[in-house]
C-alpha cells in the first residue's frame, strides 16, 4: 500500500488552507444528478456547493463593461481553498470586466458529498466520482447561475489550476457552446500513458533541478541524493535506527525497514510540494513557508560540499560523520516545509500522504480510475531513489483499496493528447500556462499548437502562480507579463462572443 | 401503446433492404467494451461488426492520392443497408481520393448485439444503448483500423445520414483529434425540446407541402386530409366498418375504434416514408417505389376536386358517395408505398410500426432515453389529424415498455443547439445538408453559423439524397452541385490535415 500512497500523493495537486477571519462571498447549494452519463436512468440527486461573488457584476458603475462569468472549475479540495488563492480572477479580472465570479465545488470534496464520507470513497459509491459527471455538474450549474443572475447572454470563461486546469480545458473542449474560453494553469493535461511529450521521469527531474540550481556546484540536490542513499542503506542497519531517529526527531522509534522507507516517502513528498509552491513571497500550503522556500531550505547545505556517498559497512550503533552531517542538513532542509514555524514537535514519518487538509482519498479514487498518471521517480538526472511506475502493482493496489481498475488512456481517448500538437489543433480559446519551476510542467502543454491555443511558461514561476493575486514580489518572475497577455486574450474572447450575440439579435431574428 | 408506436415510427429514420446478388466488401468483428462511460469499471465486452472496402486504398495507382479514411457512422439498422445506399462515399469519393472505406455497425443493431435479442431491449440490458457508448465504439474501432491498414497518419472524415448524420456531426464535435471533418446529411440535430429553430409541427407540415405541391389546387393533400377526417368520424360508426374494410382490403375485419385509429397510423406512416424517400428515380425502402413516388401516388386524386368534408350523420351500413370516392383514392395513393409491386394481398393495418426490416425496437430505446424528439402532428397547415406530443404519456409508455425515462434535453446539453447559430460557432469542418422535400429538415441545421460549418438545402432533394450514388435523374434536383461543393470541402479538410501532419514531422520532431 505504501507504493500506492506515495505515487498518488505526488499526484495530489495544490490546495490551501482556509485563512481565518477572511470575509467570504456567499455560498449556495445546487441540486445535481448523481449520475449524468447513464442517460438519466438514475434519478438520484445531491447538493453541490458553489460560491458566487457578484459585487462587481451588480455594481451600477460597471453597466457598460462586458460583465462575463468567470468560472473556476473546482478541483480536489474545499472550494474556498481555491477561492482564497485565485486573486487574479476574484480581484484583478473581476474588477476590470465587472464580472460575476463563480467557484464550483467538485463532487466528493469539501461540502459536496453525494454519500456519507464514511462510505463515499468505497465501491460502489465511488463510481460516480468521474470527470464526465463533474463537467456536467458544472454545465448544469452554469445554466442555473445564468438564470438566477440574469446572465443568459454573457460569455463564460473557465479557470482552473492543476487538476482544476485540466477541468477548465476539458470543459471548453467538450462544451464550446457553453464555455467561450479557458485558462488552464499548470494543468498536466498530457501526463498520461501514451503521450509522446510527457516523459514520465521529468517530474522528478524538474524537482531535482529546482534544488540543484541553488548553488553553482549543485550541492543542495547532490546532498539530498546522498542523504536518500544513506537512508536506503540504513534500512538494514537496525542498530543505527535509534541515532537516525534522533537526527529526525521522530515521534515513534523506527521498528522496521518499512519505517525507514516511509521516512523517505515523507521527505520526498515535502520536497515535491516545496517545488510546486516555490513562490517569490511567503505563502501557506500544508504548512506556512517563506518566500522562495527552496532557496531558504537549501541553506542547510551551505557548508556541505558535495561528494560521493560513503556507505558504512554494517550496523554498529552509530552513523558515520558524513552520514550525520548530510542527514542533519536534510532534516533542516525539510523543516522549511514541515516545520517552518516550529509548531511541530516531532517527525510523524508514517504520515506519508502528508496531505493535511487536502482530501487525498478523493484524488486517489480519480487516480485509480480515469486519471491514473504513470510517473517514474529517480532517473539518472534525479535526486530521488529509482522507483519506476509499476502498472501491475498500481492496478492491484487500486483494486484492493477502492475496487477500481485504472483506465490509463481515458484522457487521451477522450480529448486527444498522445501528440497534442496534432490532436489539439481543432480546439480553440484555451490558454495553457506552466511554471518553469513546477514539476507538473512535465505533463503540460508547452509547445505551439496554433494561434488560438496560446501557451506560456512563466519564468521563475511555480505551480499556477498566474492565478494568484498580483504581488510586488512577482517582479522577480515574468508572471506580470503573462497575466497581461492572458487578460488581453480573455478580453478578446469575451468581446468576440458579445459581438456575435449582438449581431445575431439583429441579423438572425426568427 | 399505440401513441408511442406511432410517434416513434415517424422518428425511425431511413434504412434499406439488402439487395441480393450484390458482391460485398469484407466484414469484420471488433471487440469493444460494453460500457465505455462508466470509467471502465465494467470490463465486459462484445463483438461489433464493421465493413471495410480497401480496394481503392490499396491500389498502387493511388499511391500519390491523399488516401483518407471515409468513415460511415452507422445508425439504426444492419450496416450493409447503409453501405448499399451510400454510393457517393463508396464509389465517387473513394475512387477520387483513394480512400479506405469503413462502415461501423451501431451496437444493438444488425449483427452487433451485446446481449441476446430476446432480452437486449429490456431493462437493464438496454442501458448500454447510448450515444456516448456508440461514439466511443467508433473511436476505438478507428484506432484498430488505422493500425491494421497502416493508416495512422490519414485524415478521417465521418459521414452519416439521418441519425447517422447526427452521429457523424457529434463524433467530429466531441473527438476533433480523431475526426477531421463530417458530412451530416439530413441530420435532425436540433429537433429536441428547447431548440428555438425546431418548431415541432414542421415535420408534418413539410410532408403536407410535399403532397400539396402536386396540383395547383392542392387536391392531393386536401383529399388526404378529407380522408383522414372521414376515418376519425368512422371510429364510432361500427355499421360502416365492413364497407370501409372492403375499400382498404383489410386482412382482418375492424373490431374496434382502435382498429380504425391504427389504420390511420398505418397510412400516416406510409405518407411520412414517401416524403422521406421522394427520390427522382425508382428506389426501394421498406417497399419498392417508382421515381417521384409522391407525384405518382397523387395521381389517385387526379379526378377528386377538393371540397370540405361531408361527414355522415350516424352509422347506416354504407359510406357516403364522397367518403367512398376519397377513401378509395387514399387507398390507391397509399398503395404506391405499401403495394407498388402488387405483392401484398391485404392491408395489415395493425402493423402500425410498418418498419419491416428496420429494427424499430432499438430506435425506440434510444428515443425513450437520449433521443426523445417531441414532434407534433396536425397543425392547421397540415393534412394530419391533430396529435400534439404528450410528454407525460410518452414518459409513461417509455417506462412501461423499456423501464426508461426520456432525457429530453440530452443532445442540447451535450452539444448545444438550443440556438445553433450561437451554440455551434466554435465547431468546425461539418457540412450540414438537408433535402427540401424531407420532413426531417424541420430539425436540421439550415442557417448560416460560420464559414467552417457550411450548410446546403438540396433543391428537389429528399432524405440524404446526397449520400446516394450519383444518377442521371439527379439533374432534376441540384444534388449534383451540392455533391461537388461537398467534395471540394472534404478534399480541403484532408489536405489541410495532411499538411499539418507533414509539417509537424519536419518542424516539431521531438
Amino acid at each position: 500500500m505504501k507504493y500506492l500512497g506515495s505515487a498518488l500523493v505526488a499526484a495530489v495537486c495544490l490546495s490551501w488552507a482556509v485563512q481565518p477571519g477572511q470575509s467570504y462571498p456567499l455560498d449556495y447549494y445546487f441540486e445535481t444528478k448523481l449520475d449524468h452519463v447513464a442517460a438519466s436512468q438514475d434519478n438520484r440527486t445531491f447538493m453541490m456547493r458553489y460560491v458566487v461573488e457578484d459585487k462587481f457584476y451588480n455594481d451600477p458603475v460597471n453597466v457598460n463593461k462586458s460583465r462575463p462569468i468567470l468560472f473556476y472549475a473546482g478541483n480536489e479540495g474545499d472550494i474556498y481553498s481555491f477561492y482564497n488563492n485565485s486573486g487574479f480572477m476574484t480581484k484583478t479580472l473581476a474588477e476590470q470586466f465587472g464580472a460575476l465570479i463563480v467557484f464550483a465545488e467538485h463532487r466528493y470534496f469539501g461540502q459536496s458529498f453525494p454519500f456519507d464520507r464514511s462510505v463515499a470513497f468505497t465501491a460502489p459509491y465511488n463510481t460516480y466520482l468521474t470527470v464526465e459527471n463533474t463537467l456536467e455538474d458544472y454545465i448544469q450549474l452554469l445554466k442555473t447561475v445564468k438564470m438566477t443572475w440574469g446572465a443568459e447572454d454573457k460569455a463564460v470563461i473557465a479557470f482552473g489550476g492543476s487538476y482544476g486546469g485540466m477541468l477548465a480545458a476539458w470543459i471548453r473542449m467538450r462544451y464550446p457552446a457553453e464555455i467561450q474560453g479557458a485558462l488552464a494553469a499548470s494543468a498536466p493535461l498530457v501526463y498520461f500513458q501514451g503521450a509522446k511529450t510527457a516523459a514520465s521521469g521529468d517530474f522528478s527531474e524538474i524537482v531535482t533541478a529546482d534544488f540543484n540550481n541553488t548553488y553553482e556546484d549543485g550541492r543542495c540536490a547532490k546532498g539530498i541524493k546522498e542523504g536518500f542513499t544513506y537512508l536506503m542503506d540504513l534500512k538494514t542497519r537496525d542498530a543505527d535506527w535509534a541515532e537516525l531517529g534522533e537526527v529526525f526527531s521522530v515521534c515513534e522509534p523506527f521498528k522496521s525497514a518499512d519505517d525507514i522507507q516511509n521516512l523517505y516517502y515523507y521527505l520526498g513528498n515535502g520536497l515535491n510540494y516545496m517545488a510546486m509552491t516555490d513562490y517569490p513571497y511567503p505563502s501557506s500550503f500544508l504548512q506556512p513557508m517563506p518566500a522562495w522556500p527552496i532557496t531558504e531550505a537549501c541553506k542547510a547545505f551551505a557548508d556541505v560540499a558535495p561528494q560521493e556517498p560513503e556507505p558504512k559497512n554494517g550496523s554498529l550503533g552509530a552513523l558515520s560523520e558524513r552520514e550525520k552531517t548530510v542527514l542533519t542538513a536534510l532534516k533542516s532542509l525539510s523543516d522549511v516545509y514541515f516545520n517552518y514555524t516550529n509548531a511541530t514537535e516531532c517527525t510523524n514519518y508514517n504520515d506519508t500522504e502528508a496531505s493535511g487538509s487536502l482530501d487525498a482519498e478523493g484524488w486517489n479514487v480519480l487516480a485509480c480510475n480515469q486519471l491514473a498518471m504513470p510517473i517514474d521517480f529517480g532517473s539518472a538526472d534525479s535526486m530521488f531513489i529509482t522507483e519506476l511506475f509499476n502498472e501491475t502493482q498500481y492496478a492491484e493496489d487500486c483494486f484492493t483499496k477502492y475496487g477500481l481498475n485504472p483506465y490509463y488512456s481515458w484522457a487521451l481517448d477522450q480529448f486527444g493528447g498522445a501528440d497534442f500538437q496534432k490532436d489539439f489543433y481543432d480546439y480553440s480559446n484555451i490558454i495553457f500556462s506552466n511554471g518553469e519551476l513546477d514539476p507538473w510542467r512535465a505533463g503540460g502543454v508547452y509547445k505551439f499548437v496554433q494561434f488560438d491555443l496560446p501557451f506560456y511558461v512563466i519564468r521563475g514561476g511555480a505551480h499556477h502562480l498566474d492565478l494568484r493575486e498580483p504581488m510586488p514580489e512577482d517582479k522577480e518572475t515574468n508572471v506580470g507579463w503573462v497575466r497581461d497577455q492572458e487578460t488581453q486574450l480573455i478580453e478578446q474572447w469575451i468581446n468576440e462572443y458579445q459581438s456575435r450575440v449582438a449581431a445575431e439579435k439583429i441579423t438572425f431574428v426568427q
